[in-house]
């Protein structure tokens, strides 16, 4: 017995990711949630427990450190409102938790939110300014995010010949992708030479390699499969979830293993879904996919650690189109964390959201054909931290 | 298909409690894991899956965000470990969270720990003042936690005729207890004079009638209970485990039926977990219990939110007697918060060991006679949210 093939999704609702200033975190989740019930064609009374993943409600949104603020605005007492948190992939982690209880049998229907507010804290204030200043053991040495990842393009660069024409490539497509999301937080397409010309950040990453830092909120309803038919005509089903632990921290003390290539929280995260989900060829297999593009360089590498391309190769799908719209295995087609931006504890709520839109035909201008079998991927914790959910048609 | 029955617990370990100035977060998390697996008589890597419960691992620890560090000492790689936050009520839904997921059978040995570094922060770093200084709506206006409590005892004088040496024999009781707990933080008797002369708080509690600020760490091994006999010669059953968040905040704009002297989420969260128990008769069938006396007018109020006495008849159960060792319903034989302390993620899971040594008949000076079924509570995040687990020889 085992999760895989258990539990369905039967709503799912995204708000517009930006610079929302108009709304509290507390806003941003009922919208989400709202936008999920109307989707999924029930009511609030009908959910039985929720998860929320939310990575710092207290450091950014100055609310408490629970799921409260989830049954506060939309009146869900007195059903359980779990909170958890895993880095960056907390929404995936959310989704995994939610999918888990119901697997179970105890809860027949159940809701996953993941919300994070991120544009109301000054740069003094960021998650990443406290932790240097508290003498965290990595960031306190200047490696913040991009700098670390920098490391990773570079060391790509120099294994397999890539170059940063492979991260401008990521980059035009990701932005083209979101130009035909309503929902991104940049909607536009960016030249070569805009790409060329912006400041770098931390070398050979620039200002296009890089999210943007956004606030945003998604929310999915899931159900047990054996139930869907029950509550919807329109549903998709999760194959398989995993989230896996390693060692990251960019260095090989923690992990002798450690490549600066590679990930191995990803490659475990993907095989243990892939079990679950009887994926054997996953190239193969897998339609369409939401892959954590914290950075262009980081989308490069997820293709290979996914299983997906070739190790070296994954470069190459990015130069020649292969996941571009059109292209055989389209990825990021609402433009990935490079257009929608990162709301930390949202991100992987909507990209499951995003290919549960794939799989129900309903992308719009994003829609990929044949799009029976996708995947969500997050990767975050310097490296150490991943999550892969698998969805298909039921 | 329920959780109730089908999860048991195989092995447990707790650190002592106190002022652990020799031991980080991970040090802490690492004793009590080797602990509960020595207990267990099993290998690391047996486990297939972790929850860890921990509160506030940034604010008071300068750990990250995830469960990261239970997996860097112990070496758990590659296995999730999915961290909760749930205000005060956040070891047991550690638990519960762990149990949905064998229940579900995704998983057949998982660990649920949780851990707290609470001494390390001065006062103008605690989580208290950080949430005055921000302007939180609640805390802002000085209603820190003893102030509420202190209103809850203030209105419950008036509505049932009780007084302070109610709160003193409820005192006097968990300091006795915690004589008897090697674990606990305070391990020292108290007197009626000590009690009356200390200096007061909030008014009408005083520093015996709160719990103090302490550092600790619990862990418990969870399998299936149709595999515990294969694993293990003395294991205990989770019968029930249910959260609760309801309105709290110590007011009638979000809760019209909230009255001060009663806790909605302590209610639905027991209702919950006797359900899934088939528990019809607390007061008859819990022969042992472990509740959140944060404060003691909390463990009055406790007894009859948790349907063990009668609304009005809890502060009669305190200077009687019934609940003390050798009384008819020994509650808090560990010395409660208010001897062992309450590091926050850590509390919910230590309880839960409290009672399943009671169970398995290994509680020494503190055992119960007849231990056969016991309970263990939580209640936090200003009387949003409750949790309740109830545990029984198999």
């Amino acid at each position: 017995m085992s999760l895989g093939g258990k539990v369905a999704i039967i709503g799912s609702g995204v708000i517009k990711y930006g610079e929302n200033f108009h709304q509290s975190l507390t806003d941003m989740i009922y919208e989400a949630v709202t936008l999920a019930l109307a989707d999924a064609k029930i009511e609030r009374g009908r959910l039985e427990a929720a998860w929320l993943g939310c990575y710092e409600p207290m450091l950014y949104g100055f609310e408490g450190n629970s799921g409260t603020f989830v049954s506060d605005p939309l009146n869900l007492f007195p059903i359980p409102v779990t909170r958890v948190a895993a880095y960056c992939a907390t929404g995936i982690e959310a989704v995994r938790n939610a999918a888990l209880a119901v697997a179970s049998g105890e809860y027949d229907v159940v809701l996953a939110v993941g919300a994070e507010k991120m544009r109301e804290v000054p740069s003094r204030g960021s998650l990443v300014a406290q932790a240097v200043n508290r003498g965290h053991p990595v960031l306190a040495k200047g490696r913040t995010a991009p700098g670390m990842f920098a490391l990773v393009a570079t060391r790509y660069f120099k294994e397999y010949g890539a170059d940063e024409e492979a991260l401008c490539a990521i980059a035009m497509k990701n932005h083209h992708h979101g130009s035909l999301n309503p929902k991104a937080h940049f909607q536009k397409e960016i030249t070569p030479e805009q790409y060329r010309k912006a400041p770098k950040v931390a070398e050979p990453l620039g200002l296009f390699d890089c999210c943007p830092t956004t606030d945003g909120a998604a929310a999915v309803v899931l159900t047990r499969a054996d139930l869907a038919s029950k509550l919807t005509d329109r549903w998709s089903v999760i194959r398989g979830v995993a989230y896996a632990v390693t060692a990251g921290y960019w260095n090989t003390q923690f992990d002798p293993s450690w490549s600066f290539t590679s990930f191995r929280a990803t490659r475990e995260a993907a095989k243990a879904a892939y079990r679950m989900a009887g994926i054997t060829n996953p190239a193969k297999e897998i339609k369409v996919a939401e892959c954590h593009d914290c950075f262009t360089i980081t989308e490069i590498v997820n293709y290979e650690d996914l299983g997906l391309a070739e190790p070296g190769a994954g470069w190459r799908w990015a130069t020649s189109g292969v996941t571009r719209l059109g292209g055989d295995l389209p990825v990021n087609t609402s433009g990935g964390l490079k257009s929608c931006g990162h709301p930390i504890g949202s991100s992987g709520v909507r990209m499951i959201a995003n290919v549960h839109d794939q799989l129900l035909g309903r992308a719009g201008r994003m829609q990929v054909k044949d799009a029976t079998m996708g995947l969500a991927h997050n990767l975050g914790g310097p490296g150490a931290v991943s999550a892969v959910a698998v969805l298909s048609q039921p």
